[in-house]
């Protein structure tokens, strides 16, 4: 496998849009990543569309097609790869692979989800497909409610307590403010998050990440050939993608997910790097306890003490390893299928010290980590200065 | 890239399956493929779910580990593609691609789709987001009418008759009723093929592929590797997939379908052999017209004689080059997102000399085309004995 570099990225802003359509989202933030890579659409080798449930919220399905030759991709391979939240890191997965592989030398990847069209009972039930329908689901169970009895279940294993919950809430809203392209930029108090309306106990509205319209775009090149394309290329240095059972009831121990710390091995392997190394990261913050256990299983912190972790600030921006500085998922917004590549765009803005006010201080070497419904798929990718 | 070989293959029948839910069809298809390949799920390295619209059939998203842990196949990779009724070819093609390029060993695909448990109004509806929903949709086509638009199109350019389309309808029945495994074992004359029930004019019941659920299974791995697997491997020999439009309307000529030039192309290239060379073929005839069209993008005859091949009986199932000896998915069936590994299965069991009552006389070099929409994913495979 040959070294491989992101040699472009683009953005929307995440929030609700009425006016732009899925596959106008998508284009937006794939003609701002040509741009940022100065190429033209001509030169792209392999497509990749991570989408979640474009079928179910606008209706549109066949989307990797669709988006392509809206962008002017004419003929090429053009792949939509569907992993419930981690669609769009999966795709990022899978384009890694071509370019490292050797198949192609330019690879794009799109993630697009357009959510806010529908009310928010329908997107419950839309996000709830990701479950297991036949066992959870029927049973009634909305992913809130899945994230409760996982985050129950670890205030009762290590003691995690709502405080810690809550401090990763006003952590991440703390972040978001900074972000011009965040959906939700109000900082708030730990009051305020302790206070939240309650959604599934004990998850209260500030624990949960918000229904947000938004697309991502990067494009990948072999690492020989980024000087070419951009004078700010970052490496591509560890990535893994694992899979686990999709119904928490088949789970041994709903306090971990072992595709989260499968991936995680991998991908530390394969950049030669330990947990104590990475110097800031975008996680999964679905739901507040979902950082609290990606801290744990990307072996950040010890089992049990991600939620004190957090409390201490040591995620902070201005700790000493923040995690989502963007304000994840939580505070810029979770369109789902645009989540994953959403990160590599942050970790991107970060190494290459373009994250304005919202800049880390040791910005060399990221790590982002996309995880799929309640643990059955993740994608954890390394970057770091190339 | 290094050879690759497909060393085990699955099936469930297609049809009407009330009893059999979309998880359980998956799961018999890949389990006669493990057994076949005489593989335990834990040596599997990456696994590929093909499936147009689980969502909207069933409800259930993030259908991969859904899928793959169910067959026991743990941690890996496991990753959903869609692309409409291609979605399991390129699924099939994204699987060939990590082998050859020599990212893992054994690669598993599963194609599948449960479309029976919804009326035909709905299947119309679900089937119809493949198209493009912001224009060709919303203006009332359903993909029986942009392919009656094709036909009729294809008729006045080219002189192509009723009794042409008839003819394929006939052909595959014919063939179709040999395949213990098809939906609709029923041969028909070409009076009845002419007489069916009038769906998009010049399109009747009979030019129209069936609704069904099934599911099908494939194990690539390295050519060198095969031997060890099975003693009868068969080798891929040339693949592409290629991407166009997804409206109707930007198509500057709906008489051919570029994606699938492009396809063959790539694939004709990649196996050295030319489209005379090809002994026998499983072409998606999801309408016959498609089946005519894709004879002739695939250059067996000639631009706007496919209709004529057909019904001259070159390629009925004792013809010099038979296409579609599996009943195609006129008589065969058409689970959407099973339909490409379906392709590859019965390709594989006539390279055999598997394929019984059906088997094609010279059946050393097969090839096999799967449309996604009206042309906007094309995938084409060469397979032939190793």
């Amino acid at each position: 496998m040959r070294p491989v570099a992101v040699v472009g990225v683009g953005k929307t802003p995440f929030g609700a849009f009425p006016d732009l359509d899925i596959r106008s989202l998508a284009v937006q933030a794939g003609e701002r990543c040509l741009a940022n890579a100065h190429l033209q659409p001509s030169l792209i080798e392999s497509f990749y569309l991570g989408n979640f449930a474009g079928p179910a919220f606008v209706g549109q399905n066949h989307l990797a097609p669709y988006v392509s030759t809206a962008l002017g991709i004419q003929g090429v391979p053009a792949t939509r790869v569907e992993a419930a939240c981690a669609s769009s890191g999966s795709a990022f997965f899978h384009a890694w692979t071509e370019v490292a592989a050797g198949v192609y030398d330019l690879v794009m990847v799109v993630g697009v989800e357009k959510m806010t069209s529908q009310p928010t009972a329908r997107v419950t039930e839309i996000l709830a497909s990701a479950g297991d329908l036949t066992g959870e689901i029927r049973a009634g169970s909305t992913f809130a409610s899945l994230f409760a009895m996982i985050a129950r279940r670890h205030m009762y294993v290590f003691g995690t307590k709502r405080e810690h919950l809550a401090a990763v809430a006003v952590k991440n809203h703390a972040a978001g403010a900074l972000n011009p392209d965040a959906h939700m930029r109000k900082p708030i108090t730990l009051e305020q998050a302790l206070a939240g309306k309650p959604i599934a106990d004990p998850l209260n509205l500030y624990d949960c990440s918000l229904i947000s319209d938004g697309a991502a775009a990067v494009i990948l090149a072999p690492l020989e050939r980024a000087s070419e394309l951009t004078d700010k290329p970052v490496r591509v240095l560890g990535i893994g993608q694992a899979s686990d059972y999709v119904a928490l009831d088949q789970k041994e121990d709903i306090t971990t997910f072992p595709a989260v710390c499968r991936a995680a091995s991998t991908a530390y392997r394969m950049a030669g790097v330990t947990p104590e190394e990475i110097e800031f990261a975008e996680l999964h913050d679905c739901f507040t306890i979902a950082e609290i256990i990606a801290s744990e299983d990307l072996g950040f912190v010890k089992r049990g003490c991600g939620g004190p972790y957090a409390m201490e600030g040591h995620s902070s921006l201005t700790g000493g390893r923040p995690i989502n500085a963007s304000g994840g998922l939580k505070s810029k917004g979770h369109p789902v299928g645009a989540t994953g590549v959403g990160q590599i765009y942050d970790l991107v803005q970060q190494i290459r010290g373009e994250a304005g006010p919202r800049q880390v201080a040791r910005h060399s070497l990221g790590l982002a980590e996309n995880l799929g419904g309640s643990g059955a798929t993740c994608v954890v990718s390394i970057l770091g200065a190339a």
